[in-house]
């Protein structure tokens, strides 16, 4: 059985084959040979004249410092026509000059590069190629045989057409080419007789990578989301997953332009934390008095030292004190922003919030901004743009996905995003907010008064139904409900901090200008009974060269959930952490 | 003394003011107000006629999707003036359509934007400028004052000259300018008479945004780095630590770029985890059976929930068995890259080991790539053209902050950086690395024989004698010294693995071909009494359509200090944690 499982002996590694560069071979298509500019060396070794040194056949290309898309046994047989220079390596081993050298980093070919053009794969109409992946369906049609590989490139399949003459057809009779297998297929590019696709590959030759077990989860038949998450290994082999990581990453690189584009600083706040500064939500607790791994399960309880009274010895602690998970990186990226103006976080944050609802996870990722010399105006807009820029990165870049989320997840979500790159965003203050809602002609189950937070039926009113589907912000709200660090305003009762609220999601973005005024915010912590020693690293911002500043989280599976349409926040990250849940 | 560190009055925001808006103001440059077709609306609001619903003059610009650079108070001017439609606010309060909108995110100007260029700062000559930013130094030369103000978006101060007939000049003689202080400067760029920079600008109004208090812990003197590490909040305020943390952002962004460039799809591999498939290393436990926050210090020993005999209750803890923080993201990544091909991880991962050196941390970011049909040929290209790559980016896109740790932090790095960049990677097998080390004219602590472990005296020996500074591949490790995973090679004795090597930092990349053949892997599990049952979803992608597949893994940190040749890599990362210190 497991033998049967082992890929075919053709594809086994053996050292004078390296799998990848098979993948981007075609006939065709000369334009894809390195020109002499590119290649600066290439070197042949004949192994059987210098055992036992050099491994039999090595290939070398040229460290160029961008890896350019290539076609490796053309590249060679192109250089050693062309004349180049055929280095021939040194036999003396140990002289400080030799050693092999590494090769060049070649990009496969991917069904992407094939489809994903202007042309759907039309420009490359009669050249042989080269496709790797997994099958998603089979099908006989009499003498003909219809095989979809994907390679997770993109949600398109390419559609390999086999007759019996094929090399390997053998094994779609002996049973290896099943749905999950994986295949590499030779073939030639036609155009397609099908509606669904512009071209399809006429298959030459295919050969089994590894057989997939009839117990693979994943077959044709659909299978729920739920089912899904207990199979978080495979899911990304469907669809669905396969777009949402798509896009999930899009959303990531897009964020990351945007803040390097406007000049913002990356900074890894820190994952785990001893400050006392923290506080806001249940935290988890970091230690390494349980012992670790492999033993945790049989440890005891009385194996966990103790101080004087019965309490914890922290000081036996990894750490010397207690340490939790970060819950914001806010406050350290305050500490940056005040030197190096403009920076940003992106990375996991954490709640030990027992909620098992669709919009909560233990475990998730923020973006956090911190402006320099702004204020809450600067910050709204800032999210603004932030919002447009990433929705309008995947209209543009993710057209398949997203027309996939369009028609199967929710429909119209490619208008809805639109609307949130082209339309104005309105705000209103808080106090309007309430008064609108107090005007509405609509009952709520929370009643609505001034001082409240509001609920999520109070949000959707005001963003899906008062301003007809525009993002609306909401600013200026109670300093009673907001956190510490949020300014005072000059009325005295309000601060200044602001929510993003979208159609669907809900709130999406929270911020705020920062308290700078040193007395303003030692009175805030007095007021809470929050204590100035633990954030006199905090203060002291305010008090060495002080300045306006602002900044605001986003959720960043929230902003996946907004832009792929997909319901449950599970859905929406690779490896979800809930209540009860750490699996993978 | 808390009144005497707010700000003046006159930078209080007020709603008609938003100091962001002020900043990038310039008298003589008209190429920089919008253009029509980037403007499509500019409301002007007159509260006096619309109370109480819009806040005093509004500036609206538009929701474009991509930021520009902008000059906000001629914007307006220029737009009112160009005779663009003006659109009244309309007064009814609750129509759906109305509510302020938000306005344009505008960039700040800063002195990388002045002084950046190519001209340095010429191309600007005779324009009115504002730059707001903290003092670094003061200096009177009889009736002149130099002032340097660095903002931190690049090393380089703006030098301000400053006679005693500007505005606010009172506030050098009354002592609010020193140090630390922030300011807002207003003034006209004229050529320098110094040699260390082309441009100054002539100050024809002083704002102390933020004083500083004489107790600012940086003050020119050279201070430690050893001391700035117990002020971590404030030491991006100096040249080193600033320059570092844009050198680690470009690294950052120049990764991102790397692998979306190349069609890698980035992968949030979990922070927790309860699977039993880690144990590389010691690992942290994550828990909440201790009480949260606030009230760790005050928790008994006795609290914790217990199970019979005595053992810990995991049942009752938040995952409900023992959690972890990660110590890679490789198996969790393997499983995406046998779905889209190929993916890479960027994020943090966990040590639990007391080590207290200048070479580890217990929360470092880590970047992990999985390549999908490829073998360890790709790996180690994959690897060198990522390496090269960054490197690359940092020279050309950090040129100041690399001229600066050149000069200081270790001489002759731009050599080295540019030698990795151009120069082609070595790559030789263990066995010849052993044999190598052999016949070498040198005693080294530790004694070599085949299957030891290199020690980093052999790693140095090898890339810094015997390949003359060339970073090192070494490949095909005895299998009994490296992980389970690892694909084992046809001689039965070693696997394929390879660590580069490079001058000074040692090991900074180590990866491997993943063993894609079910029944070898279950073998070695069996080999190092695994349970195949931990690793059951591992597993299952050599069941289902198994392919050739490799990957390596980077700390990103160790990445840092080679690119910056920054000695200890507690000041390559923002808040570094180790035993005993976590701060801030």
């Amino acid at each position: 059985m497991a033998a049967a499982l082992a890929p075919v002996v053709s594809l086994r590694f053996k050292p004078q084959s390296a799998v990848r560069l098979l993948s981007a071979y075609t006939k065709t298509n000369p334009r894809n040979f390195p020109t002499t500019s590119q290649t600066r060396t290439v070197i042949l070794h004949f192994p059987q004249l210098y055992q036992p040194l050099t491994p039999p056949f090595i290939f070398f290309g040229v460290g160029a410092a961008r890896p350019r898309r290539r076609c490796f046994c053309t590249a060679i047989s192109g250089a050693l026509s062309s004349g180049e220079a055929i280095e021939k390596p040194k036999p003396e081993f140990f002289s400080a000059e030799t050693g092999d050298k590494v090769g060049e980093f070649r990009k496969r070919l991917r069904v992407v590069d094939i489809k994903g053009g202007p042309d759907e794969g039309l420009d490359r109409l009669g050249q042989t190629l080269a496709v790797k992946g997994w099958v998603r369906t089979l099908r006989v049609q009499s003498s003909v045989i219809f095989i979809e590989v994907n390679d997770g490139s993109c949600l398109s399949n390419m559609q390999c057409v086999m007759n019996s003459d094929a090399d390997g057809y053998d094994q779609v009779e002996s049973g290896s080419i099943t749905t999950g297998a994986s295949v590499s297929i030779q073939g030639t590019l036609v155009a397609s007789q099908g509606s669904k696709q512009k071209v399809e590959l006429k298959v030459l030759k295919i050969v089994t990578v590894g057989k997939s077990d009839p117990s693979f989860p994943i077959q044709k038949k659909r299978v729920s989301r739920e089912f899904l998450r207990t199979k978080a290994h495979l899911r990304p082999r469907t669809n669905t997953f396969g777009a949402v990581a798509r896009v999930r990453n899009a959303l990531a690189y897009a964020t990351h332009k945007f803040f390097q584009e406007n000049g913002f600083v990356w900074i890894s706040s820190p994952i785990i934390t001893a400050s006392d500064c923290e506080g806001a939500g249940e935290q988890f607790c970091v230690t390494t008095l349980i012992p670790s791994s492999r033993e945790a399960t049989d440890s005891t309880v009385d194996a966990i030292p103790k101080a004087k009274d019965g309490l914890i010895d922290w000081s036996q602690d990894f750490f010397g004190k207690p340490a939790f998970l970060t819950v914001s990186g806010q406050l350290n990226a305050e500490t940056y922003a005040t030197a190096l103006s403009d920076v940003y976080t992106f990375g996991p944050t954490f709640r030990a919030e027992n909620s098992n609802t669709s919009r909560h996870l233990a475990e998730f990722w923020m973006i956090e901004p911190e402006l320099a010399f702004a204020d809450l105006n600067d910050d709204m807009a800032c999210a603004t743009a932030y919002l447009q820029y990433v929705v309008t990165y995947i209209l543009e870049n993710c057209k398949e996905d997203m027309e996939f989320f369009n028609t199967w997840i929710e429909k119209g979500i490619i208008n809805r995003l639109s609307d949130v790159a082209e339309k104005n965003f309105v705000q209103l203050t808080y106090t309007d907010a309430v008064e609108l809602l107090l005007r509405a002609n609509k009952k709520f189950e929370f009643p609505v008064k001034w001082g409240c937070d509001l609920q999520s039926e109070h949000e959707r009113y005001i963003t899906e139904v008062a301003f007809g589907g525009c993002p609306v912000i909401i600013r200026d709200y109670p300093k009673d409900i907001k956190a510490f660090y949020m300014r005072r305003n000059d009325d005295g009762k309000t601060v200044a901090a602001m929510d993003m609220l979208v159609p669907r999601v809900g709130e999406l973005i929270g911020g705020s200008q920062r308290e700078e005024r040193l007395e303003y915010l030692e009175e805030r912590l007095d007021d809470l009974k929050l204590s100035k020693d633990s954030y006199w690293w905090y203060l002291d911002l305010r008090r060495y060269g002080s300045v306006p500043h602002a900044g605001f989280g986003l959720g960043f599976e929230r902003l996946v959930q907004f832009a792929t349409g997909i319901d449950n926040i599970r859905d929406a990250i690779p490896f979800p952490r809930t209540p009860g849940s750490a699996e993978f």
